[in-house]
């Protein structure tokens, strides 16, 4: 099986990278991660520098916060691209901006190497459970290469088109999941303000056309004022605006997105950042 | 068992007399119901006037486009409030403002009469195969009562709080469900402009956090361009402007809300009313 190649082993990173040895695949980590230790300890072996690691690797995969770090890792002095060789593979799975990911496709094709961007739903419990909703673009040959590495990290794994197909998707995931949620929040808010019994309202309005998991388990934490992270409010603004540059190269307006992306900033700004992006139902007046 | 007197036999007033005369109760209609024939013929007795109606009735129920129908039928110069007797039931299935809910409340048990507001979701398949979602303000006691008939018509359905209560929740499930409807139309508008396959994005989307049935039902009516209601654009418009009533009563402020009530708004001018709601999706730019 591949020697996969692990870059970005944080809450998500992690687990993934946990799952992929699991499941029979060697797997290398980099010393310089935070979580090496426990990776080495459950089988993995740790490499000085990304260009040793990506030596040694069949498959490059990266989990990282956004653009500028995906950037560093792969297209910096150091980065990936310096060391890795014709006929390898590169995986992307960290959400960033979809033009970024048709860069390093560019480049990464350049030498040979095929690159897929293949973001993900599902969050933490989604990376443990390997039950991820796993959304990719690139060539459909190299993601029929890469798919018995999602299938130990994910369950809905959908081929969706050519490079950055699969972050323009994340985008679009993020935005129906930011606007749902302020749908469900400023339900709750009214109803509150009524004298509805959330309790209630949620039961009714979950055997109805309102029903989502966001109304499912973000009714739940307002209902429970429970905002520990979860997604991190910070991470749903980056991608939201992800979503309103990308709208803005094809000149787009995103009316809802727009709105939820502020009101999102504004919460960061208040120091309400590390918050569950759930949080949001804290800010409706 | 209970005679039940049914006004309004429309798109859905007309299938939920016909599940409650299948249940077995005894149903009146008015002679002047467009729809009055078909209910005669499956068993429902035809009176010529409200008066003779409510007279000849136990339950007194109607299923009404919007607030003033519903206070010219019940309040009017001829309506249910001048026949109805002490110990009978109204219930108001119509989706309304709370506050004329309220009002009706007041005046029926000035003179002894319950009444219940009772809003449904679920749409003119519900009302067919008894499946809504019915969400009752009102005394307790009135909807024990009251249950046997919401049986027949219904499948989730919740005693929310005192008058009124069903009606606001309604709101809220409608500022749900229409902010739902504009994350996904904004979504798939710029997964088309961005060249995604719209069909294999809602297959993976459906998988992870941004499922909903909106996301379900009306993501698929949008990539088949099918806007046959289903449940009018401007009847949407208008159970938004009952919610952002609501919220000016409370000093509220409802963004998103205002912002999909707007997009309606807009389309119901430029004749688009008779669209679905999910139509929201060619309203986008």
């Amino acid at each position: 099986m591949d020697t996969i190649g692990c870059i970005g082993l944080g809450i998500m990173g992690k687990p993934m990278a946990l799952n992929l040895l699991k499941a029979g695949f060697q797997v290398g980590v980099l010393e310089s991660s935070v979580t090496a230790s426990i990776l080495v300890e459950a089988g993995a072996t740790a490499y000085p520098s990304v260009a040793a690691l990506t030596t040694h690797a069949d498959v490059v995969l990266t989990m990282l916060p956004d653009s500028p770090e995906v950037e560093t890792v792969v297209l910096g002095d150091e980065g990936v691209l310096q060391s890795i060789t014709a006929g390898k593979l590169f995986i992307d799975m960290s959400t960033i901006a979809p033009g970024v990911s048709k860069v390093i496709y560019e480049k990464m094709q350049a030498i040979g190497v095929e690159a897929l961007d293949a973001p993900v739903s599902g969050g933490q419990v989604g990376a443990e459970n390997a039950s991820l909703s796993i959304m990719v673009g690139g060539n459909k040959a190299a993601f029929d290469r890469a798919l018995p590495i999602f299938q130990a990290l994910g369950k809905n794994i959908v081929w969706i088109g050519p490079a950055g197909a699969g972050q323009t998707t994340k985008a679009c995931n993020q935005m129906i999941v930011g606007i749902t949620i302020q749908a469900v929040a400023e339900a709750f808010s009214l109803a509150s303000h009524a004298g509805i019994d959330l309790e209630k309202m949620r039961e009714v309005l979950l055997g109805g056309f309102a029903q989502s998991k966001i109304l499912d388990l973000h009714g739940r934490r307002m209902i429970d004022g429970n905002f520990k992270p979860g997604f991190k409010m910070k991470l749903h603004k980056k991608d939201l605006e992800i979503a309103l540059a990308t709208s803005d190269d094809l000149g787009l307006t995103l009316l809802g997105t727009t709105l939820v992306a502020d009101l999102m900033a504004q919460a960061v700004t208040n120091g309400n950042g590390e918050l569950d992006h759930s949080a949001l139902y804290l800010f409706q007046s």
